[in-house]
């Protein structure tokens, strides 16, 4: 497969608008490196209570002085127009023009990602700088767009497991010139179905969906709601690429036993990482699965650097022209590969553990003792979670009632089946004595 | 409908201790204003645990000097006997009249209210000043009274809704002289009652009562164990005419839909009002309606000062001569009308929400879109809202969830009914994927 | 009965090693005093995961310089010897004796206890001071101990009550030469049954086992698992004699009757203890009673200084030399077996409490009534008692909701049942009106 990060050089400046040329072309480029399923939605096709927008073109879009002076064009850079734009050819006063004009709130360099999917106006954006130098009466302002017929496209792919309950990954490949928002997440999500179709069979099925933000989401399960009861969990990836230690974001049903095996296995993959509660982090797609009718406990893997209450952005390149493959690396792209496998590991081995033994194990008997004066912790934590065994807990559970890793947990439990001690099931199997 | 406070005025200096002509007196003259059952309940009248008391009635009270000076009468202020105090008339030495004499223990000033209605005592209550000045050796006591059969009387104004499920109001008629404690709960309910009868049919029958302390709740709810399983909630009024902002106090269920939809409601009604929990501001009848055998969820509202914590009287005045109409306001009653009916109106509106939609609602399809830019709050509040309507939850179960008034839940469910997005129903209706 | 500081006097000094001789000697003393039950399981015996060990036996153990000067002897005192050391005769070099000889981490003067069931080790225990002394090259080692089958014995003492649901008691009684660990949780829970024995009948079936350490619990549990279910409830004794203040370790099920109710109890009975939660005060053989596949809530008495986190030992000569008569007392040993016999008392009378009375309690009809002038705080729990009886609820809950001694919680309940205003029930029996 392509280097995820050569992928995202020879992909990161397409027009990548939800519905549009750029972004199909975008998507058939990695149905390459990947085979997948493509659905489409036509637009005006209903989805629940959505329904498919245009494809949206924009084949020319500038800003003129009267004298033939280009001063923004997009055909320099895909962002220099209003995503979704009106066409709009005239002449504007410098007053309307700046109406029309978007900057980026905070970054004077940057040009700003604006789109107005459904509100139907026209406009241009650009850097701060060059707003602040518009000092003309009035400018000549030429956007030739159309609105056509189109289809949606949702790219799927599918690594089948024992059981046709499934674990969805999903990750956004809309967004125009943009690099950590999101074609990280889809690049990432590439490359970890990648390995799960090339390693040994899974108890549940994956699936990856590739698709346009939202309402992508929405036409894919509005399409699909027989499966949406076989969805036991979910995890969004998103912005996996910058100089930022992993957060996780906790779905809308936190004792979900997703929220407790991702959550408890998360700090033991990066030391670093911080947790937040559903929708204190990133707002996604995660959203439409979590959302009432669907209640998928989705989670959502992502580099942002703080939680939504500290006021910052996500990352400083959010939504700008500034986000391009310079702040972005192969290393930490694989760190977040890794780091999704690693929590597919733990949910694919969080099971509920039955005791096969009754009252505490004979350690020494089963060569498991650890000695208490040489290991106090070990030998806490290893009755710790042994007395817990009792087909009630899965090992998230007993990770979490700890404040453990999920991995420490599961390490133990493994010794205890490799010793014929415990077994593991998919279903609570309680072993409290009759009575 | 007589203002309240021309009521108040008319009745407040009536001996209306609690099975006397002075309080039917006032019972019947309520019942010109708003015609009402009157239920009687005859002395000797097994109420479950209790006994119904005799009619007491006191002719003549006072004390004198032996040469004839008059010191304290009974025709002068209706508390300056004892409530249930029995006759006496003698002679008695200084040391006695003093163990039988009560003063108000903070207000030198004040004539308190005392009652013995099973303790079989004569008394009498004066000012501390007047008690100070007491240096003879002995005085003359005079205490005729009459204990005989007669009727407890309890006041039921009945508004029938839709449902015969109930809300109960109750305020107590009982305290002779006395005007906050609770001639003010008394017509704040009558005034509430008289608004329901005139608007539009309700959902919930209301039902209001109008009842000496203690004895009457426990009379009217003995003979009436069926309606019991009816009452799916209440609020008790007193000391609604101070000079504080509100106070509610929960009920012994703190979960309960009256808890939640009261308690989220308040705070929107009367900003510097305060909630507590059970007993824990003032006690009263809600304590026979919350009790075992009855746990009907019964909230009360008042204007007491401060929880019973802070060592405060529930107002400076309380059981005392001082209680009179100088320290209520037109006002005030007004507003605790308004804010009764404010809170039944949440009540009678707080329902399950059902969606309708799946997953989230395409917001500016329905114009219902709040810019995240130019109103974050809003669009999180939004959001948040439209997350919660599945089924599973009430109006006051979100607002609750969210920390937020009733009413801004309540607006936003409105809106998404208006649209059809959701339906209400008074029982939950989950709509969960089946799986 | 003899009284129990002597018992401990003529016992104490015995090699009461799991399975000895000595510890029969001692097993068989005590059955002297109050008849029991003893079960053996041979050596071999599957126990659940466990197997009965060998008995084993200490013939001659000591250390000598090469010119014949003896410096630890066995013949002295039993702890010279590492429990269960392999034989052992020959000149070692003083490095590798090293190896072999246990100090006292903390005490220089005093001799460890040590044991090494299952490790097959040769050892000898002496003081650091001794240890410090050795400064010749070699010396002579001789152990002279025997392996050989046996069996473990298990002492049971049962007063039967109505019902086969049985509380039990447990201590146990090895380890040679020492007291506080835990030959007082033997003489106690002596003293305890046989003031049962000699008491009215209980409700509940008592039964107390003296036992070695751990393997003991296995052995009896595991050949009475049809018993397991009737445990509704237990108490480990241990470290009763000591100049501390009774600790109170919960179960494994915080929430579970005997926990609320011992726990509720404990303060009135002795009100310098404290409390902790199940495995940060002292662990023994409660972890097999608490362990998966028997989850019977036992709880554990002692007179430990401060929970596991102080990083204190128990006591100061725990597992030591110094762990003598001298640091017991009768007197706290008695206020011991009273303390058990007051918790006892409690679970026997802990039962839900169900109201025959709707409403509030017309208490002055009944002489109940507290005057809230006179005595705020038992009016207030008095009422506060009274709402909560509602046939969910047991004394135990009521005392833990209101945290209140259950004593407290007892003696209104007691008194409301002299009245015939509530009876008590082994079972929930709510009274909620049917609705």
């Amino acid at each position: 497969m392509t280097e995820m990060l050569d992928l995202i050089h020879e992909l990161w400046f397409t027009k990548r608008d939800i519905i549009s040329d750029g972004y199909d072309r975008a998507l058939y480029r990695l149905a390459q490196e990947t085979p997948m399923t493509v659905h489409e939605y036509p637009t005006g096709e209903a989805c629940w209570t959505w329904r498919v927008p245009e494809k949206w073109t924009c084949h020319q879009a500038y800003l003129e002085t009267l004298d033939g002076r280009r001063l923004i064009d997009y055909a320099e850079h895909p962002l220099h127009v209003l995503s979704y734009s009106l066409p709009y050819v005239g002449l504007v006063s410098r007053e309307e023009l700046l109406r029309h004009l978007h900057v980026h709130p905070h970054k004077p360099e940057a040009v700003p990602f604006v789109f107005k999917y459904y509100e139907r106006d026209w406009g241009l954006c650009t850097s701060q700088n060059v707003r602040d130098s518009l000092k003309d009466q009035a400018y000549q302002v030429v956007i030739r767009t159309s609105f056509e017929n189109g289809t949606l496209k949702v790219g799927e792919i599918v690594v089948p497991g024992e059981s046709d309950e499934c674990f969805v990954l999903a990750a956004h490949l809309c967004h125009p010139a943009m690099v950590n928002d999101d074609l990280t997440g889809v690049v990432v999500g590439l490359e970890v179905m990648h390995t799960l179709q090339s390693s040994a069979p899974r108890r549940y099925t994956y699936r990856f969906l590739i698709l346009p933000e939202t309402i992508g989401s929405v036409a894919y399960l509005s399409h699909h709601e027989e499966l949406i009861p076989k969805m036991v969990g979910g995890l969004f990836l998103e912005m996996l690429g910058n100089d930022s230690p992993h957060a996780l974001q906790g779905s809308f049903q936190p004792h979900s036993q997703p929220d407790r095996c991702l959550g408890s296995a998360l700090s033991a993959i990066d030391p670093l990482s911080f947790q937040s509660a559903y929708r204190t982090i990133i707002d996604n797609d995660e959203r439409q699965f979590n959302a009432p009718g669907v209640r998928v406990p989705m989670l959502s893997l992502s580099r942002v650097e703080a939680p939504k209450s500290s006021g910052l952005p996500p990352y400083p390149q959010y939504h700008s022209s500034l986000d391009t493959p310079v702040i972005v690396s192969q290393e930490r792209l694989e760190a977040s590969r890794d780091a999704v496998l690693a929590l597919l590991d733990a949910w694919e081995h969080n099971q509920y553990v039955v005791n096969n033994f009754k009252g505490e194990v004979f350690c020494s008997g089963y060569g498991i003792w650890i000695d208490h004066a040489t290991n106090p912790e070990g030998h806490r934590r290893l009755f710790e979670i042994m007395e817990r065994c009792d087909g009630t807990r899965t090992i998230a559970d007993i990770a979490t009632e700890l404040s453990i890793p999920f991995q420490s947990a599961w390490q133990v439990v493994s010794l205890l089946e490799e010793k014929g001690l415990v077994w593991l099931s998919r279903a609570p199997h309680p072993t409290l004595p009759a009575g």
